[in-house]
């Protein structure tokens, strides 16, 4: 050990890259000590946990209170963390909360004791299932400050907020380095953690700010009183105008079609469009998880690289002689070489890294273009174009269980395609680089080039018979004539077939390794996304991931259509407007007060006529909403909706949280019925 | 290298597997001398070229008299070995051709000496070279005796064919053995020669016993005159009836799913269906060359890992000692050890070389349905279905050029796929086998199953979590109410999605291992078929093999569309009858004769409005067909075809080998076209 360091003092004197003497810098050697915080992980733990807690209570109280108060929130309102089929409302407060929740769940993975009241390493499996309860638990607060819309609740969320936030910034200040894997390792890692709670933090008080100032509406009742379902129903209304007509007849340009490519991979929000909150939720999650997946790999790699080439000597001539490799007769050389290699191979790692970052970003950019013309298409009813088969769009068992997993599948295919991808472009860059970039720079070992070249007559051969194909295709087998194709010169092409039977095997065998190829590293490039089938297209249902996502999209589309939560909040406007000092508050009241209206037979036609109209608009602009009517199930057979909406899906209607009975709905639906019937006569 | 005989011969003590001693059977060394047949491959080259070039001349000059004679078919045809785009001629002789040129291709790659007249290996590859030249060349006369339809051809064909296939019995039985890579790979490796060489024997003869019987017709202009192409139209016209009207109102249950997927993977022959002669060529193509992958692969391996394992002796402690790996105390037991394991390599090796065997064959099955189902629905006009977008059916370069490397790049590609199948399903056996089976049946080294028993908290955990999800979605968050499904007890399923979250992460990482699993299982399975796309369903035309497979496809449909090919034989029917004297021969007179028939007035209203209501007949049941119709080009931005027929592609019109004026051809299709708007209106 002593021999190493010694020799590896020489080396300090390069303060960098030394192309004379062809060595790289060499980092020095530092030991880290164990290191405690102040505010030790133990305690603080039991500290937060207890004021949790008291703060969960507190809210309990308050939200009983508030029940007797006002009839509609409650305690089963703080038990729902957050509505996560509710598009209009503010997404950062979940999106920062699941993102803490994600790194703690990292760092428990790697840490030696993932539950911090104990230090116990011989149970560490079941501390660590222990933990995966523990820490939503904890962080549980954080979400439900926000759920009673409250001031109290937004004080309590700022304490809490500010609490998690300081001492996990003073743990971090207190020991910025740690033993554990690389000594900054600790700190990176939590870097994503401090910046969520920083903005929760942020967030708490200015949401409590808000709410004193009053320019803060209550958001319970948001969701239907929001104007965003309206103004996407305008926005599609409006679109109807052809603003492609004029393009259609000229053939896009491959400079045009390159441009579109390039910019279906770049995500640029669009005005009237808001993405659900799981897809919120799962592209900062997933983007969180390349993070963390980068400085994991980037950490416990590279510093043993380092450590490794900071360890040749001239012993490394013995191992290599024991393999037979003699690189030189010097052995000063021979550490040189040996050095220079595996600088290069630490070159080739941090460049994979670097590679599969930006095609992760990239995918994830590509991927959220993609979820929001996949939504699109569904609101529409484009259901084949989105699925390639005709699918039903309603809840169902499957549907529901994927719908739930969602955003946890998305972040750990994420990080498993991460890792696979570094490890396969790392492979093929040093491959690259020890097969061709070093022998041609240095004009060594040029074995595979020599080989190559030895060929070169068999690649003349292949090269010729393809141009030989292509030109003689061109010039003597199509003949154009009077704007059509056809051919010509049979028997010459039949004989040119048949003698370039055997030179075309070898080419179809270069063509079976470009197919190879090509589509392992499509597959492995898009490993991470959940919103592409890797499959062909026939069975694309048998990759789980895409599965998965398609359940999804159905999930979503059936429970929060917009233009159906439109409908809803229209309807709970007419009538507001009709019985003035009834409160509607959602939905489901909505769909009941059709039914009150029906009883009260105050309401003039002309009114009910303009209702039926506005139905049957919506519904002939967007058949997918028509298979959420209950009738459609009974009248499927008859021949109006059958034959001119036969493609729509069932979208189940909305239902906000809480325990309505059913059947008022079903009454509403059933005079919903009605109206359609009387529409279409 | 005596004492592993010395070693070794205390082994052949042991006729079969001996579980007492455990030890297998060892095979004996056996030492092949080089074997020079009698009829020497340089010799017989020589010979046997100058008969062919002997032959061809003969040939050359009976085509001139018979030109002279007929005026029709001439020198041309017999430099067009075999028209590939007519479905109805004898494919035998054209498939045997084909086989033998593989089965030499394949030789030579392997063989030291790739051209017989040579046996200087410095310049292998220049030789090489020139024999994918010289094999299509020598093979020729044995197409080409065909193609005169004549007793004289088929007397020459019978005796070159009886010579190849003579010959190379003889060299077979003279040399059985040969030193090259395993005693019998020379004769396994020849015998699809000899069955394909066998075949044009015993073929030859026949057709010219049935010349002289005059049971067969003159050929050379069976094409169009053939009634397959009027079977086939009858056939789709009768199959007008519905008959799945019945069966669409209940769902097929699982296993009538089941029984039709299994049935999709068993090619059986429809009656009234004939597949072009490429995809004949390349299905027994692929045949061979599974067989000869199989042969090569079995006989490359199993002899040198047999070699090994009778190696083994007692050195193998010290080497293993080397590695750190000490198997037992005892050094017999070691040896023993050894031994069974090297045993099971050898099983892994032949159960996955089997299993690949199998899945080719299936696969070339599946492959052969699949090109049936596609070339029908083309036919029909099924575009969309599939090419899974919109493509015009026309010949284009690209497309001319895939036609013609098709079977080619397919036999190349079942090659590769073999290949990697073998080494994919080889690994995963191995892994199976040592770390699972073998650990099993002998109760040690169990340590991946240790590993998996000490996390069961782990998997009871992940199993639990995903039992929850499912019952409490089946039973809480789902309800029913008359027929319709909807979501329930919303504040509970956010609480559940929420606290789930980090463990559905971790089932996450496994379903994404089972995706990669899925994936690279998939495509290594179907690397072979050139018929499916790799890729995911919006980039498959990036796989290089699928996009060839879609230009082959076109080509073949625009080329020898049975209906097309129907309808100008109809149309040379009616001209032979109008015309008595007149001889009709190909579609291009067909096309020609109605011209000539507008001059002639003398053709009765009738006939002609019968022809018209055939055509549109016709067009209507084959909207493909419309865009081969010239007026197409020019009216496409008219109502009526534009409208109805939007989606039709253009289908050239079949022109066979010879050259024929264009502009007779243009004058036709005018008046086709007039025919055409004379019947819609």
């Amino acid at each position: 050990m002593s021999a190493v360091e010694d020799f590896s003092k020489d080396f300090y004197d390069y303060p960098e890259w030394n192309t004379e003497k062809g060595l790289p810098t060499m980092v020095p050697i530092e030991v880290i000590l164990p290191c405690e915080p102040t505010a030790g992980d133990a305690l603080y733990h039991i500290c937060i946990s207890a004021i949790s807690l008291v703060v969960m209570l507190i809210l309990a109280v308050l939200a009983r209170r508030m029940k007797l108060g006002d009839g509609q929130k409650g305690v089963p309102g703080l038990l729902s963390p957050v509505n996560f089929l509710d598009h209009t409302q503010h997404k950062g407060l979940a999106v920062a909360v699941f993102g803490v929740l994600f790194c703690k769940l990292f760092g428990l993975v790697l840490s030696p004791h993932p539950l911090p009241f104990t230090t116990d390493t011989a149970n560490k499996q079941s501390w660590m299932l222990l933990s995966l309860v523990y820490y939503p638990l904890l962080y549980y607060p954080l979400l439900a400050c926000g759920t009673l819309h409250n001031a109290v609740g937004y004080v309590l969320g700022s304490l809490l907020a500010w609490t998690h936030f300081g001492v996990l910034v003073w743990q971090k200040a207190d020991c910025p380095k740690t033993p554990q894997i690389y000594k900054y390792f600790s700190l990176l890692t939590s870097l994503p953690q401090v910046c969520c709670l920083a903005f929760l933090s942020f967030q708490y008080p200015l949401l409590l700010f808000k709410g004193l100032k009053g320019t803060q509406k209550n958001t319970a009742n948001e969701d239907l009183h929001s104007s965003y379902y309206r103004d996407y129903v305008k926005k599609i209304l409006q679109k109807k105008k052809p603003c492609k007509a004029s393009t259609s007849t000229e053939k896009p340009t491959l400079m045009d079609r390159l441009t579109d490519a390039a910019k279906s991979y770049i995500y640029t929000p669009e005005p009237v469009f808001r993405f659900p909150l799981k897809l919120a939720i799962s592209g900062v999650v997933s983007f969180i998880a390349v993070y963390q997946m980068a400085v994991v790999m980037v950490t416990s790699v590279l510093p043993t690289l380092q450590a490794v080439r900071r360890g040749v000597n001239e012993d490394v001539t013995f191992l290599l002689a024991g393999f037979n490799i003699i690189l030189s007769e010097d052995k000063a050389e021979v550490v040189r070489i040996v050095i220079y290699y595996m600088w290069c191979v630490e070159v080739c790692y941090l460049s994979a890294m670097t590679l599969s970052c930006l095609v992760n970003l990239d995918m994830l950019m590509r991927t959220m273009v993609l979820h929001r013309s996949n939504l699109k298409g569904l609101y529409r009813g484009d259901i084949y174009n989105v699925y390639n088969c005709q699918r039903s769009i309603r809840p169902s068992r499957p549907a529901l269980v994927c719908w739930m997993g969602f955003t946890s599948f998305q972040a750990a295919h994420i990080c498993l395609g991460f890792l696979i991808q570094t490890v396969v472009f790392f492979m093929c860059l040093l491959i690259a680089v020890f097969l061709i970039v070093i022998p041609v720079v240095h004009g060594q070992n040029l074995v595979l080039m020599k080989v190559l070249g030895n060929m070169w007559p068999f690649w003349l051969v292949l090269f010729l018979a393809m141009v030989v194909q292509h030109v003689t295709a061109h010039f003597c087998f199509i003949r154009k004539s009077a704007g059509t194709r056809d051919l010509d010169n049979r028997g010459s092409l039949f004989l040119l077939t048949y003698l370039l039977f055997p030179v075309n095997v070898l080419i179809g065998v270069f063509l079976g390794a470009w197919r190879l190829i090509i589509t392992a590293l499509f597959n492995i490039v898009h490993l991470g996304r959940m919103d592409i089938s890797l499959l062909n297209r026939n069975v694309e249902a048998f990759d789980p991931a895409y599965r998965c996502y398609a359940h999804y999209l159905k999930m979503e589309v059936s429970q929060s259509h917009p233009v159906m939560k439109a409908f809803c909040g229209l309807l709970l406007q007419c009538a507001g407007q009709d019985a003035a000092g009834q409160k509607a508050r959602d939905a489901e009241e909505g769909i009941q007060l059709v039914n009150k209206e029906k009883q009260q037979s105050k309401v003039s036609r002309s009114k009910r006529a303009r209702r039926h109209w506005q139905l049957l608009y919506t519904l002939v602009n967007n058949p997918s909403l028509v298979g959420s009517r209950k009738h459609f199930q009974h009248q499927s057979n008859d021949g109006f909706l059958n034959g001119t909406l036969n493609q729509a899906p069932r979208v189940g209607s909305s239902k906000e949280a809480g325990n309505k009975e059913a059947g008022n709905k079903e009454a509403g639906n059933k005079e919903a019925e009605k109206e359609t019937q009387a529409a279409s006569n």
